[in-house]
């Protein structure tokens, strides 16, 4: 029997944890693998691209996990500066071209994996393709703004968009010496919180001398006469600008899936399973950041881009074309980050996510300590907590403060996951020690005012 | 009508909130509130003991989260230095002895909360009453420990028993310039763990200049013509010690409780329902340290002196005497500690707890770090995981590592609680980003591991 053909899309953490994961359940004599990757790296931790550009990360190649060679080594055909433009879905083949020598030819599969990914949204506004304006997507934009860094002919840098990569981003301009400005739409940074918590997120980085501009819709970029930025341009204001990093959010790669035919949904991801096949389509899955996901607690659709998503994504996959069996069941929509030395977690849905799934709910919100308030390094920390109205199922939690803040949001992350009543929060038997909890851990402190607030509003 | 009264046997966590709780539902004209604690000091952080004793927490006071004064604020009537010597459960009342002036007096309760706590095992061993012997239990106990470390003709301390109290006293006698030997019964120290991780805090101790003798019976100690203590003898050795600290554990001090027949467990504890009512009992309650409590794992009863347990109990004591509603479920079994940069924790059952329940089950052992490996500060954890044979239910976890070990074991708690599998464990939704956890947080990579030992195990 002549071996089976897979082929996959995107040489990323989706596509290449699938490729690796197949292999493991089938070797070279059963499972042909041949993988197009389009840029000139695989398996690379977009993540910490930030911290690269930062400083705190010396070296490119530490962010990659996989070479071309180790994937290699492991039977993967793996072409590289290649890049898929067509998806015969009917023939049950792709077309690919080679980027350097500009050559096509068609490859069949048996099974394909489409891991395509995600790209940053990029305003269409006069003077975005500008020199000195950067967005920090791939490995390549981060050389190519390390680059800029060294070009920039003053030290002022401005960042559009103040979600999770424009704070992580003025974190690290400010690491490179740059006085950083961060250009932000929404009413507060951080509009995956709300808007409540991202007024302390807002507060804390102007300590850190961070300035943050509330409301900013940017109209466009100036350049100066050797076609550099020098400033961006928002509807009231100017802001000086010798680098303009841009961190605006992404939004799936699908052309291609869609131009053959395959079913997007209406944040534009592909739609699967929980297999991670492509609905309607027995051999072909998709994983990353190309795909919409449900979410557990509104039990919507959503688009999320993270690595460690597409990273369980691309095992479902592999253990599912190799012939084992895997599912993705969702997320709750987990997130943490931080700017310096202030951490930013959320997980389950904000007041507006409920109020869109005509969920009621009540909230609390608590300060407290990350470490018994005696202990030496207790930081403050704030958690904010939504519960359902009635039922008390939890709904959601926030957390903004220093050390031991980020990673507590596990702790709801998982109580989401088993739909936990905020009342059965309360009771859990979490870790306790004064170096890494107060007696009542914050997460307990916040259900518990919650709670009450459940039956306070269920008696009114 | 006549305010009804409570009468609380215990100045410290649990009956204090239980006090403090009852009050906010009834004011001082519906309830009475006495409370006896035999004690200089009411609700304090026992826990924090070491971190004062080791210099981390700058004074006594700072480990007191309420004064007698600050309760008797809130309208109780709290008895200082007052003994409570007899439970007369027919005639509802107590006998209680001035320990000052050695009078002795009945007060009648409607309502009765035992907070009796624990005390520290010690062993009946010739000297162990010998000056510079010390139990940590109290903060009488903590200055006492203190005033000896001044008095102490040399710098060898040596600590008897490898525990939580034994490690961080360890960690504390280290951190007042003394050399440190830990004299452990056990094969590895923190018997809590498997001795296979126990190895690992061994090896860490041994790091730190902390010299741990495992399988030492201690004998006796020597002393000196002043009566002070020179040495602690084992069955094979002589151990010179000019301060020895005693951390063997403690028991739960239910003298009076068992002397007014009330029912006591296999572990010397009260038994209480749900709701802290002691069994058989209607107007009689406990809390803390002096009772047992259900494991939600094994469905046994436990004993587990811990100060977040107290003061749940207090909390849900206080509501259901003042005529609110709340129950205590039960607990799985988390604790976390460190010694110096050592985090060490667990949750659920250990191989020998889930044998002795006649649970089968398969167990994985992973090493990764807490933040993502090119990240910097990223430091080694191991993480043990044990699910069930065949279910593959999460049955316990077990780490052991620097920075962000211990709260892991969060993560955990609320899967075991949740009586997830390991499979379901693999799937959660946990925050990541760089400087908080890989890509794959240690603890899905151990759930990965021993879910693949569930379905290998299941299909031998």
């Amino acid at each position: 029997m002549a071996a089976e053909r897979l082929v996959v899309i995107g040489g990323d953490a989706a596509g290449m944890s699938a490729a690796s994961q197949a292999r493991r359940f089938r070797g070279p004599d059963e499972l042909d693998i041949v993988a197009f990757e389009r840029g000139h790296f695989t398996s690379y931790s977009a993540c910490g691209i930030p911290y690269w550009v930062g400083g705190d990360v010396g070296q490119r190649d530490d962010l990659i996990a996989r070479t071309p060679e180790e994937h290699r080594e492991r039977a993967i055909d793996l072409r590289m500066r290649t890049e898929v433009t067509e998806i015969d879905v009917a023939g049950q083949r792709v077309r690919a071209v080679d980027r350097d020598s500009g050559e096509a030819s068609w490859t069949g599969y048996d099974k394909l994996v489409i891991a395509t990914g995600a790209r940053p949204v990029r305003p269409e506004l006069p003077g975005m393709d500008a020199a000195g304006v950067h967005g920090v997507q791939t490995l390549g934009d981060g050389q190519a703004l390390l680059d800029s860094l060294d070009r920039a002919p003053g030290r002022r840098a401005v960042v559009v968009g103040a979600g999770y990569i424009g704070v992580e981003m003025a974190e690290a301009m400010l690491k490179r010496g740059f006085e950083v400005t961060v250009l932000n739409r929404g009413p507060q940074p951080m509009s995956t919180l709300d808007p409540d918590m991202g007024r302390l997120v807002h507060e804390a980085m102007d300590g850190m001398g961070i300035t943050t501009v509330s409301g900013a819709e940017v109209t466009g970029v100036r350049t100066g006469p050797d076609g550099r930025v020098t400033a961006v341009t928002t509807d009231g204001e100017t802001y000086p600008a010798d680098v303009v990093v841009l961190g605006i959010g992404v939004t799936p790669e699908t052309a291609l899936a869609g131009a053959a035919g395959l079913p997007l949904g209406s944040h534009g991801g592909l739609l699967t399973d929980p297999s991670m096949r492509v609905m309607g389509h027995q051999n072909i899955w998709a994983g990353g950041d190309c795909v919409e996901v449900l979410d557990l607690v509104s039990g919507r659709l959503r688009h999320i881009a993270l690595g460690t998503h597409a990273n369980k994504h691309g095992q479902v996959i592999g253990a599912n074309v190799g012939g084992g069996y895997g599912t993705f069941p969702g997320v709750v929509g987990t997130a943490v980050s931080k700017v310096c030395d202030l951490e930013i977690a959320r997980t389950g849905l904000r007041e507006k996510d409920a109020e869109a799934v005509g969920l009621r709910f009540v909230t609390a919100t608590v300060k407290s300590t990350g470490r018994a308030g005696y202990y030496p390094g207790a930081r403050p920390m704030t958690v904010k907590m939504l519960a359902e109205y009635r039922t008390g199922r939890l709904l959601g939690v926030q957390i903004v403060g220093r050390e031991g803040a980020a990673k507590r949001v596990d702790i709801a992350a998982v109580a989401l996951t088993a739909r936990m009543t905020v009342d059965q929060v309360t009771a859990l038997d979490l870790g306790y020690a004064p170096p890494f909890s107060p007696v009542w851990d914050p997460v307990l402190v916040a259900a518990r005012k919650v709670n009450a607030a459940v039956r306070e509003a269920g008696s009114a």
